[in-house]
């Protein structure tokens, strides 16, 4: 079997201007990286009117077993163009730091990939590196301030931002920084969070442009002084140089599919501590340009939807005509109780003990969003015929749209049926609504979350986040809306809890502000923002040859 | 009267397709990165034979009065343009960093610049991001060796690979790192340095190709074990992927001037730790495109020409028909000992005590490396009609070639005479010689280098570098050539012995292999390899307007 570098390579790209022509592109908004990828300059593109039908591919909550949200988003988008639609698929990019972990590339897989997958999976066309430079810079400004006099009054120990670096790297989780003496700085502990986590790539992603990304840069939280007061980031001078690091990283960035179907892949912020989706500039370009727009959510649903439906769509105005959720057979049976290794048989019982995961999803998405709504069941070489079987039985008993993919092995003709049916769905009559008033308190946000998504008997906060929500909604920034850090395994905030439980409550452990990107984070326990390698990491058997071709990426 | 980055501005460059097909570059060849900038395949240009003449240009002894060494580089290859030369010009690429900091930009300056400026001072095409990623990543593989269970035996206090960052942030210098319990990592000491100063820049910048660079990487020393043997980048199997981050970042970046000059900007390392100037792969695709190539190296040429000739030119077999020593007025009255304040007010005194410094450097082109040899007079407004004919007087006096450059304010018009005389030097005879054998012992070397460039009376080892240098011996590094790390400032490594001091000896206080680079670094004292950020830091003052427009980059 090949693996995904070597379908990758094997394929033969157009030109990058010709995706372009294909979408109306005039040069003069196609600014070339090499010859198969390019920025899109978004000034020039201002005027257009947005055209296309939004699509969202989300997933059941995700096990070890991979469910292929991503695979799923690019076979669907082929699948489309197969059909003859101007379709733009819109994806988030991947993190360089996981590249040389465990997990490898994220550019889809098999037949159904984004290309040059080395590429978008190493710098790119370097928008995590200048999110990273920008990071920096106001880490840099920031104890440059203090140990110049500190005329703001920061106190060391109340520093909320932290310095960043596209690696994982658990050595610099918890630091010290700043020793040495009176002229290497003001010692002090400080961390590094994978660029990913940042908060300005939620900013960049949630910015309408370059001086509403400028406003919110000057807009975040840095530290506090010792009386209490936040410090911004404007507060330091540095949102202007910031946003000038910036100017390149917040045009979208177009390649193609291995089916030459156009492809804008740009931003990708965590999904915990932020939304964990594509920018806003691409999503509303992709709109402009094609008919039809695949997008991709992280996470499972009750994480990846919602925020992308509270926080993205209302933030960027835009409204869905349709969802996909994905599941695997292998996923559902993991939800059912089956453990990893034993994935591989047939296990009916098991497989319908897990189908609860997936229908719970679904009513979220038609039910609370008011959004038409399809099954997409991923193809796996294991899956029998007794299970597909199954999961399209109990789908279409409960009323539940259903279609088989196998893009992963077929590419977009793998794709028909689920492309038929999405495309009958976007001519369904619907009535997008939030999960939330964004107007109502922190609390009853969190409470709307928790009772209509995942289902919970109710949110406690502790001692610690009540004193953080009394403290955010006194400086003004109870209006915003709320994003939910999470387990992503379960739709409650304990892991084991496969299925769809009941009878559990959420507890909230820690609320925060990200005021450049303009939501709570609303924390259930500890996220890792920082990754660390494995045994054998990945890295290791990373080449390149003479003649620059890249092998050991997966 | 203008800012650099207004005359920039308001210039119009041509698309970069253009200047790339007056260079014969062929579409195979050429890799655009938006519609002014490009890299250039050279795997493509393999077979194209060296055609240029290679000219250099270095300076006296830095001042705070500037010499404007770049801006002399810049305006002479648009001075050869203008005589109907086909002319390419090779260049350092700026660090990010300093450009928030003091500093500013570094494209020359005035009519003589390289452009997209702001591009060039910002991310350019990425290629400093790529060397801190591949630089991150040996650290992160490092510290996971050590975190898994340390089978090399690296002794943690014996670490010599840094993190860095392209940024000035003295908060990083000296941290502790790997705190927060035992899933954290291995807590130890540990530091940043700014990108430049990675042993990587050097690495990219000596190399012939990719194969080279993937074998200089592997070389690199990262640690010591507890029995003293040195650990290798290969040791850790990060060769490979060090690569594939560095496969695009090795390619030359072509721009051009504010008169349509190709430039090719790239590379950049440190001119004291390691040899300071661009890429072989750079210099080598210019001559083949170009019948003459302007180049410059840092600092003065003490340090700058000196390992341009002995290092770069030595690894790149690159034989210069021509140099350029860059002085003006203000500089040599300062190494005459007049204060910057009163720079302005004509002082021929002082400018004749001064002259020596610049003696001594063309003396040492013309006697140690066999070069032919032109004095630059960078002209300024202040400078007087009877400062500047001393200056010349005693030029000729001595049989000193020189030529007065008004590049800054006139662009290549103003560089006539200047490259004038360098075409007739290019057609003189020549008969080039390193300053050293590297098969020499080192401490030879050291003696060569002191007597001959530096006119020392002798070298001093402490008794720590004189241990060093048994080890670096034994370990079989004796044979690679020298890169000594001292004060740019003055001939001796005493930064306040202005002129062309007498009578002093050279201190040698550390002895430390940079084995990929291929070279064995001599420091005669504590060389800052972070720089800060000033008390108003540059980067208050940068901005970008709605249009993506820059202003307050300098």
């Amino acid at each position: 079997m090949k693996t995904d570098i070597e379908i990758a390579q094997e394929s033969t790209m157009l030109p990058i201007t010709e995706i372009a022509a294909k979408l109306g592109i005039g040069e003069n908004a196609l600014e070339p990286y090499g010859r198969t990828k390019a920025k899109l300059d978004i000034g020039a593109l201002r005027d257009l009117p947005r055209k296309g039908k939004l699509i969202l591919v989300t997933a059941i909550n995700p096990t070890p077993a991979g469910e292929g949200k991503t695979t799923t988003s690019v076979g669907l988008s082929d699948a489309l163009n197969l059909l003859g639609k101007k379709v733009v698929l819109a994806l988030r990019e991947p993190s360089l730091g996981p590249v040389f972990g465990v997990k490898g590339g994220a550019a889809g897989g098999g037949y159904a990939q984004v290309v040059p997958m080395e590429d978008i999976n190493l710098h790119f066309t370097g928008d995590f590196h200048a999110i990273g430079a920008a990071n920096n810079l106001l880490s840099a400004m920031l104890d440059n301030h203090i140990q110049q006099g500190n005329a703001l009054d920061i106190d060391v120990r109340k520093i909320t931002w932290k310095r960043c670096l596209d690696m994982n790297d658990r050595q610099l989780r918890s630091i010290v920084c700043g020793l040495g003496g009176k002229v290497n700085g003001v010692p002090r502990e400080d961390g590094f969070d994978i660029t990913v986590a940042s908060e300005i790539m939620a900013v960049l992603c949630l910015s309408s442009g370059l001086m509403d990304l400028k406003e919110r840069l000057g807009r975040m939280v840095v530290a506090y002084t010792r009386s209490d007061k936040p410090v911004t980031a404007r507060d330091l001078k540095a949102d202007g140089a910031m946003t000038a690091l910036l100017k390149d990283a917040i045009k979208p960035n177009l390649v193609q599919t291995l089916e030459h179907t156009p492809a804008l892949i740009h931003g990708g912020p965590f999904a915990n501590i932020a939304h964990g989706c594509n920018s806003i500039s691409a999503t509303d370009t992709a709109l402009k340009l094609g008919d039809y727009v695949v997008t991709e959510a992280g996470f499972g649903a009750d994480l990846g939807a919602e925020k992308f439906l509270d926080i993205k769509c209302r933030y960027g105005g835009l409204v869905p005509s349709a969802v996909v959720v994905v599941a695997t057979v292998r996923a559902l049976k993991h939800h059912g109780g089956v453990a990893k290794a034993d994935l591989n048989s047939e296990n009916l019982e098991a497989l319908e003990k897990g189908l609860p995961n997936l229908l719970q999803h679904v009513g979220n998405i038609r039910e609370v969003y008011g959004l038409p709504c399809v099954v997409a069941i991923n193809a796996f070489p294991t899956d029998t015929a007794a299970e597909l079987k199954l999961v399209e039985d109990k789908c279409r008993e409960l009323g539940v749209n259903v279609a088989l993919s196998e893009v992963w092995a077929k590419g977009g003709a793998g794709g028909r049926a689920l492309a038929e049916e999405v495309l009958r769905l976007c001519e369904t009559p619907s009535e997008f609504r939030f999960s939330y008033d964004a107007a109502d308190s922190i609390e009853n946000k969190l409470n709307a979350i928790a009772a209509k998504i995942y289902h919970a008997d109710g949110v406690d906060l502790t001692p610690n986040a009540k004193k953080q929500l009394k403290q955010l909604e006194e400086l003004g920034y109870g209006g915003l809306p709320i994003c939910m850090a999470k387990t992503q395994y379960s739709f409650s905030d304990d892991a084991a809890l496969l299925g769809a439980p009941k009878g559990f409550r959420i507890t909230v452990r820690n609320l925060k502000v990200s005021a450049g990107a303009g939501f709570v984070v609303a924390l259930t326990g500890d996220i890792m923002t920082m990754p660390g390698l494995p045994k054998v990491p990945a890295a290791e058997k990373i080449d390149v040859d003479e003649n620059g071709v890249i092998s050991g990426l997966f």
